[in-house]
This record gives structure tokens, sequence and C-alpha cells, in this order.
């Protein structure tokens, strides 16, 4: 199995550190391809940025996804996760879908921690936009973002656990989200204070796309995520306006 | 990695039934552990019958998850799920609970089909108190419990699979669960007209079981899923009345 | 008129609190039958003991219900409601069922204060599955479940009284449900100092459950509550097996 | 006790039949007292004639209120409400509001069966308002308004039922609501063909304006309904100016 | 073009602040036709109050909307505002209605800062009922009354401005709505330190009103907004007894 | 006043059909400065080229708003609506959001008519979205893409149209949206039998972006609309890194 890692920041240290995590947890026999975008912000952190990097995801998406068996759309706050699933002919999961979704089985009221102080307001969007909104407890993201964080990663550790405790006492979550792609293997080294368990973004999305993927279903010709009727496009990569022909 | 399948109806056919499913599609390593609930209806398709089944399947849980890695709780509407997830040192996963989360990766919308015209409204209340209520296209389920659909394949198929086109085509789902232990192994055939992903109950538990396993999330000590304070107890199992002290 | 009353709770004294404060609120001519639970824990104070107590509670409906004109189930958390909805000839009403919803008429946001530090979690899951989650202002439960609260009665009621007067200053309430049935009889002596209304739960259930048996409403044969269709079952009591066949 | 049974109409008629009703339910040692509006629409059927009725509701109150221990406000929709809540010093129950909430403690989903086929926009606003709006299955109204279909008092019986059959058979209701003071009861006889309990919402007023009564709930002096701050007015009645002052 | 400007207060001081403050705001060519409530509490701040205003607009919408093109409620809390929209033949438009409504362009999350300690309940309520609950993110009012306020400006607008900063930095608003008559022409003083825009109600109510008024949309003759049945009454003005009938 | 009308479409055709349109309805001394997706798909009718859309939109944004007061977002589905409200430093109204918040001053429940198969789902999380899923009546989209459906007009007008009377007699609808850029201008011509009003999205949207314009709103240097901290980027038009940075 060919899993496409698809990370839209424009950062290929990032995308190298999600694959390395992605490579710890994957089993054998499944094969990780990682992409980065190739235009838009270096760390995605706004809404702006996130709204080139749903472009960018397709057209990562177009390019790369042929021989592959399954997409995991690894930022988390899933920038232009629809799309994605409407085109590729093989399961699209996102980072932060999957880890809301998994969460609501191990806990009834999950909480998120990530760095970068507009992701909660975006964040509560998504949640309530997949209509998981009662089922969250509470957002709490750390000023600097998720690679700034790493930086000083004892100092960043003991900030994400912080707040981890906080969500667990103040926001009453039964699971804590570890969430972005730069925070990818730090749960265990977080979570060990939370009493709650914390999942880590990338490790969960991994799970849910195998999962989804060895389901083997098939592509929709109906419905609001089947392949969307043909129209040309002017001014995109060539593969990306191949795949809306 | 051993996997505890609970069966909470009494009727050991259908636990075979589901084994042998399972065992289709459980990868190398995992071993399934079928149990079948000692006390309650033969086959669930009423509110008193799951709300005894709560009690069953915890009967089952405690007396059988000592050596196991997680919990597959095999009845489509998961009674005593919650119930299960804070005596449990080990994960638990509803086979309704992961087909309904699975689903929302595949597609927004998702219906529901199943045999047992008791089953809509339990399950809609189901779906709402998971707060996946805003994902739901519709419920469908035939008159025939389950059980009764298999006796005469052919035909249950059949039924089965106009129902699920109903849901694509009336409800506007984009993707369909075929819910029901007794279905299990039956989605494929099912699916092939329905035009959207058709999944099967029981193989996506088991994935969302292997998934939610894979991560070890530690036991929870605090939240609403902690193990609870030790209580006394009257007219117990042995194993249950243990695990409640 | 004879009114079931339901504890399902094993522990015969809270049986007793509860039929002694029923009794002095019940208008003549309303004779009460009070009942134990037949097997379970001791007090009820987690979701597992709560699972058990639906089955405990259909067992008590099934053997004693026949000569009964009413009953109501006189656990805060209404465990097994609608399974005994469903299978009941008469009306059956939950004691937090009953509260929340006079609770409404007399204000326009009810807060629930008992005792258990395990019942807010459950309780909002309750409040949210009957509907009723945007009349819901807070739950704030002690530590010490109802049973323990009341052995030194004048210090529980001061910390009772103190919860009340939170859930109206910060959770902004206009009414206040004191749950349990442990905490039958004690609003009056809480209430003193809320400046708004505290319902006692066991006598706002017995009101609730005196309308809807003077409604007389048929038993319906149609919808969600009609009695189910006959099923076979294996290990339960003999009177609540021949119900379900 | 003596309860005030308000009709905001200003047909004398309607206020008879209200009255003639009530007293068929009511238990002995309960005196009724009947107030007709003052000013205001002959029936009320639009938003217009509501708004008015809600004034004249409270001028109601305000002239009749000092001798009783209960107010029914008995036009289902329940004009001026939660003002006769905020201004009386006895509870105040809503006709309409009354039968929702007891009807929930009879089925899970309740619809409303009326006349004027202006109500069924402004009750589901109603439904949605008081927080109920997940339970409720559907409301139907006959074009002709309550008054004018009991002028022929068969064919109108025959029409309701029909429209209850409707509710459960294609609403999925577990309980319908006979809404409307006009057709104060005419429950059983609509109810025969029903197969699921029909609630006349005159009698399950008066039995919820009972049950709240008899629990004696203090007069809340703070949160929403608690009595405001003293105003000056002009050109109210008397006895509305003076209980603003 | 004529604008009707109704103000349900009985206070012509309030309606002259309105008045002023409207035409300070309103393009050349608009004249504004100012009316107060003919009878009811001088200033707004309670259930009863709103209930009886609703009557009192309706009063003044009858007796000069015919050569008028359109309406402003100029009350924040908008009483009697679907009754008026129902009779009206002409667009109407409520002050608090359209300022959230306009709100919600500028900012995903609107916070409400007014004075009158029992605005915030009713105002909720409001919000929820039109729903916006979900983008609402607090309503902060200072205990005094809009019209108190205003007699020590200095102090008043100070208060109004620590409010407005609380809504941003502990309710997470995006946006603030100034709300209240008597507050008309503050906002840009009291805006300066929110650090978000502040919206004056009177303002945004003049702006909404032109937007839908220059839309010329037709008179509804269907739906729930469409002119009622002709019915008879008693008691009213004589301008609101003929648009009733 | 200089008002930017951003068409994310990348046919001319369809800007200049907007900019006539626009034209018709703008008052004196706003001039209109339309503008033309530099990528992307031809049409906008699918989720992938509403993706692609966003990014266009906003580097339009980053190009020409400097000079302009106001910008409008005119494709119904408002790509990229909330980027480009964070990034501008003048208001940004999209056609999509103004139509449903004006419709809500209009009407008590409102629908949409449009063309494009796919954009039912896609607006219907839309409105959801905007937290005004309980205004919405219903969506009705014809098969053809709206600048299909003008080709032949009178066709395209009745089968509009016809959508428009079912909205309201089967959906319960109090005022329909015309919705769709390439349908700008026709609202008059549809609405003739609908029996309530009919808004054309574009005339709405540029109403309510003047009424925004006219606030002169601050731009918000706190919360989650505001300018985003600076961000490096790559493979950007020079103005969208620019505005980024």
């Amino acid at each position: 199995m060919r899993l496409l890692l698809i990370n839209p920041n424009t950062s290929p240290g990032v995308t190298e550190t999600v694959a390395r995590a992605a490579r710890a947890v994957l089993p054998g026999g499944v094969e990780v391809v990682p992409v980065t975008g190739r235009f838009g912000a270096r760390y995605i952190a706004s809404r702006a940025a996130a709204a080139i990097a749903g472009h960018a995801a397709l057209d990562a998406l177009a390019t790369h996804v042929d021989d592959c068996d399954a997409v995991l759309l690894a930022c988390f706050g899933d920038p232009g996760l629809l799309a994605l699933k409407e085109l590729s002919p093989v399961p699209v999961v996102g980072m932060a879908e999957a880890s809301c979704h998994l969460a609501c089985t191990i806990g009834q009221r999950f909480a998120i921690v990530t760095g970068g102080e507009r992701w909660p307001a975006m964040l509560e969007e998504f949640v309530a936009a997949h209509g998981l909104g009662s089922r969250l407890a509470g957002i709490r993201a750390l000023a600097p973002t998720g690679d700034v964080l790493t930086r000083d990663l004892e100092a960043g550790i003991a900030q994400l656990a912080a707040a981890c405790r906080l969500a667990v006492e103040q926001d009453g979550a039964d699971v804590v989200i570890l969430g972005g792609a730069a925070l990818a293997g730090l749960a265990d080294r977080v979570g060990e204070a939370a009493r709650v368990p914390v999942l880590c973004s990338l490790a969960t999305g991994i799970q849910m796309t195998l999962a989804a993927a060895r389901l083997q279903p098939r592509k929709a010709v109906a419905g609001s995520l089947a392949r969307p009727p043909s129209i040309e496009s002017v001014g995109l990569s060539e593969a990306l306006g191949a795949r809306l022909r």
C-alpha cells in the first residue's frame, strides 16, 4: 500500500518531520509518499494561508495521487479537505478530521491543544462544520506556532503539557488531541501528566487513513463527493487542470 | 493482539456469524475472542432488549477482558457502550459508533440501512447522542430483523440493496452503513447498486478498534470515563461485582 | 390510584427514605408501592452502575406493575427510562425527566445540584438527550454521593445550599433542581438562600407522575414506545421474560 | 385553591367552553376564575393578534391574580407567557408550554394538531424557543380555526382525527397534542383512531398548573423571571400600571 | 423615501434622540417620520414592558405606515417585530435584528453591550430565536438602563467602553454592537478602545432598513408573513382594528 | 466610493454581466471596479473549483483593493470569504452571505434557487457554517449551471420560476434568494409567480456591501479577522506575497 502524505505548508523541513514520524508508526508493507506544497505560506497559521493551502493541496493531489492507495492531508486544520475528497479516486483523510472522530471513541469530550494564536477560532469553526461541536471540550493554543515550539523542545513540551492539564481540569476533556504536523511524535512525552489519553494528530491520522483504505470503499459516482462534471480552467498546473477536465 | 468481540445478543449463531466475518478481515497476528451474552433477548430489536443487553455486555466484559488488548461491542446500537468504556482497562469501540465516525470521513452525510422496525427511532437517538445528527442523511429499516433477513439470503440482499439506493436518491446520502451483526459481510453484495460506498458495520468496527488499539491510549484516571469509585453490589456475577468494587 | 415507586439502587434504606418523602406529598387516595432493585450497585454513581440499574428497573417493573396505575422511576438519572416506557402498560415518569420538564415552566434556565462527582457528565448527556440542553444553566455536584451527604445532615444542607447559590449567581439559573433520591425532602431547607425556586426532584417527580396518570393516556400501539414484538430470552427473571414474550 | 384561567381571546364564548372543560377535570377544592381578554382580536390566529394578546393577558393577570394561587394561560401559543411569569406572584403555566413538556414524558416525539393555517409557523417557532425542537415530530393545522371547527362538531372531529393519524404515520409522532382552547374536551373522541396517546391541551395545561402550584415554588427574587425594577408607564389600565410601578 | 421610525418606549425624549441620530446618518432624499408609543412603560427594560410595547408598536405602525416606504423598529430587542412584518405593506426592520445580521458580515462572533440588567436573558433568547446563537460571543449589560447611562455622558461612555473591551478580551468577540435607542450615536466614542469594530445599533438599523427598502421586495401573499385573514376585534385603536379587519 | 467587485470565476463574460447588473442598481457616486479571477475553473460548480477560487479571490483582492472602500465577492458560495475579510483593510461582503442575512429580515425562512447540481450540498454546508441553518427552508438547484441557464433566457426563467414556486409551496419559504452571479438581474422576472419576495443575490450583495461600507467599521486589530502575523511565502503573486508578509 502506498500512502500519499500531503503537507500543504511550503516548508520541506516540516514534511521531513511528518514523514519520519509517519514511518515510525506505519506497519510493514505500507510505503509513504511525502509531498510538500508548491506554493503558499511557509507555515499555515491564518485564514489566508489556509485558503491558499487548499489550492496547493489539490495541486499536490492531482500530481501525485495516481499510484497511491490513500491520502493523508497532513496539516491540522485540513485545508481543502472536501475538494480533495471530491477529486480523488482513493480515500482522503484529514489529520484534524481523523483526530476528532477517533477521539470521540476514546472520550466523551475531546480538547485540542496546538500552537498558533489564530488557530482556536479556525478550529472551532472546523469542529462545528464537521458536526462535532457538542463533543468539543475546548481548544487551547499557545501563542507560538508548532514549528517555533519545537525549536526549544523541552520548553515547548512543558508548555504543551501544561495546556493539556488545563484542558482536563478546567474544560472537562476526557481525551486531548495534540494537533499539528510540527508536533508529530510528541504526544507520549506531553501526555504523561494529562491523566487522560493524549492523541498525536499524525499517528491518529495515519491509523484512520489505514482503516479507511482497508475498507476499500468504492469511489462514489453519486452524492456530493462524486467526481464533478468536467470543466475547463486557466492558469493551473497541468495535472490539476487535467483532473478538472 | 487479542480482540474481545462481545455479542450481547444471546444467540450463539449470531456470534459465530460475527466471528467468521471478523476473521475474514482481521490482519495476521490479531486473535479474536468471541463471547455471547449470558442473559437477555435472543435478538436485540427493542428498547427493553437493549437495556438488558447493556448489563449483559458489561458482564461479558468483566469476565473476559483481562487478557485482551481491545474490545469491539458487536451489536449495532452499542448497548452499554459508555459503561463498558468506563470499566474497561483497554479501548472499547462500538460497532455503530465506529461506523458513524468512519463514515463521516468517507462522505458528508451518511445513511444507515438495517433490519428491525424499532431500530430507526433508537438509532436516530443514538446518532444524536453521539453529536452526529447533522451528518445523518436518514435511517431505513426493513421490517424483518437482521437475523430473519439472512434466512433467505438473496431476497434479503435485494431488499437491502433497494433501501441503499433510496438512501442515496431520496435522502441524499454520500455513504451508507449496512448496520447489524447479522448482516456482517454483505456490504459488498448490497453495495454494487448504491452508487456510493457501502460500509459493513462489522468490518468498519474492526478497523476502528484496531486503529484505536494501535494508538495505545492510556486508561484515563480523570474525566467521565475513568474507572469509577469502588462500590458494593448485590446479585451480579462474581466477575462484574469484583470489577465494580 | 396505586403508584409504583421503583428505586433501582439496591439499598432498602434509600427506598424507605423515598417512600416516606413520597407519602408526605401524596394526596389522599393515592397509595405508593415502593420497590428496591434486586441486583446492582448499592448506590448508583457511575455509568456502569446505571447500565445495570436499567435492567434492574425493568425487572422491578415487570414484577410489580400489574396492579399499579402509574410508575415513578425514583433514581435521578432515570436508568432504563425509555425501556420501561416501552414495556409498561401504564405511564412511567423518571424523576430527572420530570424535574427538568417542570423546571422549564418555572424558569427559563434550570440548574441541577446533586451529589456524586461522576453525575455531571452523565446528567449533561441526559439533559441533551432529552432535548433540553438549551435550557440548562449548569450542573453542580458535590463530591460525596447523596446518601453520604445526608449522614451529617446539617453539613450536607449547608454544602448543597452553597451550590444552589452559585448556580444562581454564576450559572444564571432561574430555578434549581435538587436532584437525587437520597436528598428527597431537603429542597425547602436548601432553598431558603437560593433566591430562586428550588425543586425537590422526588416531589416534582410525584406531581408529574400524577399529572400524567390523571390524563389517562392510552398505551401506544404505534410509534417508538409501543409494546415491541414478542421475543424469546434466556437468563432473565420469569416476570421479565414473560413480558418480553 | 383558586386557579386563574386567562383566555386572551376576546370571545366570551370561548372562555365559557374553556371554563366548562376545566371544571370537568379539576379535582375537588380547586376553584376556577375564568377571565376574557379586554381588548384584541375575537380569535387569535395571526402574529398581530398574538402580539396584542400578550398585552391583554398581562392586563388580565394584573387585574385578577391577587386572590389566586396559580394561573393557566389558556390560549395555545401562550401569548405573553414570559411577561406574565415575570410579573406574577404565583406560578403561571401556558397551555402550549404545558402540553409540550408533558407530552415529552409520554412519547419521544410529539406532534401538534390544531386549527388555523397561520399557526404552524408560529408554533414551530414557539417549540424551538422553548428548546424542544428536537422532540417535535410535526405540526398539522387544518385551515379553519378552532372555533370554526367546532361549529359542525362531527365533521371537525373527523378532520382532526385524520390529521392525528397522519401525524403518527407520516411524521413519526409517539404522542399527539390536540392544541387549542376551542378544542378543549375533544381529545378522547379524536384520539380513538390515532394509535398513540392524544392529549387535550386544556386538560394537560390544568394538570401541569396544578403540579406546579402544589410544589409551591417561591417567587424568584433573582434571575430573569424575578419581578422587574419599578417603572412609570402611560395609557395602561390602572391595575397593570400599578403592577409595573 | 419616507422612513417610519417607531420608538415603542413612551418617552418622547428618547424619540428625539433617535430621530436626531437618524438624521445625522441618513442620505439626502430620505425623510424620517419619528413616532412615540402611545402607551406602555416609559423605558423598556423588562419582559412585561416589552410585551406591552409589541402592541404599542403595532398601534403606531397601523396609524402611521400608510405614506411610508419602510419601517425601522427603534427599540433594541425589537418588541412585536414579526407581528409588524406580518401587518405592514412595506419592509419592517428591527434595530436588534439588523445589528445582529450585519455584525455577522463584519466578524465571526459578535457581542452586544447595552444597559439594563434584565436585557441579557431577553437578548440571548432573541438572538437564539433568530437562529444566530452560534454567532453570539456574549452579552454584557451595565446595570443602569440606556437612558440613565447618558445622563452623565462621560461616565457612561467610560463604562460602556470597558464593557466592549471585556467582550473582546474575555468573550472573543470580533465585533461589538452597542445596543439601545438611547445610546444612538455613541459607538464612535465607545469604540476607540475596543480593538474591533463597534456598531451603533441605530445607524446599523438605518443602513439595513435602507438596504431592504431599496430592494423593493414585494409584500408576500403566501408564507408566514403574509397579511393574515381578516378578523374582528374589540378595544383597539381605530387604525389597528381597521388593519386587522 | 469605489467598490471592488471580485468575480472568482475565470470567465470575463460573467464579470461583464455582473458589472452591468451592479451599475444598474448602484446609486450615484459609487464606482464599481470589476475584476476576474486570474486562474481556476471557467465556472465554479464543484468543491474543487471553489477551493481554487478561494486562492484566486485572495489574489485579486491583494492586487486591487488598495484604492477601494469596500469589496463584494460576487460568486454565490463566497469562496475564500473569511480569508478575504482577514487580509482586507476595508469591509468585504460575500454575495451569498449578504443574501442569506438580508433575507432573514424579509422572511422567517428563506429558500435558495440556483443552477448547478453540486451546489445544494455545498450551500447547505455554507448556510450551516454561517449559523443560519434554522432559517433555511430549502435549496433547489436546476441541473444546468447559471451560465448555461441564461443561454436560452426565456426557458431558463420559466424553470427558475417553477423552482421558486415549489420553494414556497413545498418547502415553506417566506422569501426566495435567486443565487448566482450569472443570474444577476433576473429576480424581478422570476419572482412574479412566487407569491413571496424573490431577492437577486447580486443586488442584495451590493446593498449589504454599501450598508457595511457606510458604517465605516474600523479594521479589527484583535479577534479572528484581524490582520494575521507576517509570514513568508513562495510561489504566489507579488501582490499576495507582499500582503501576507
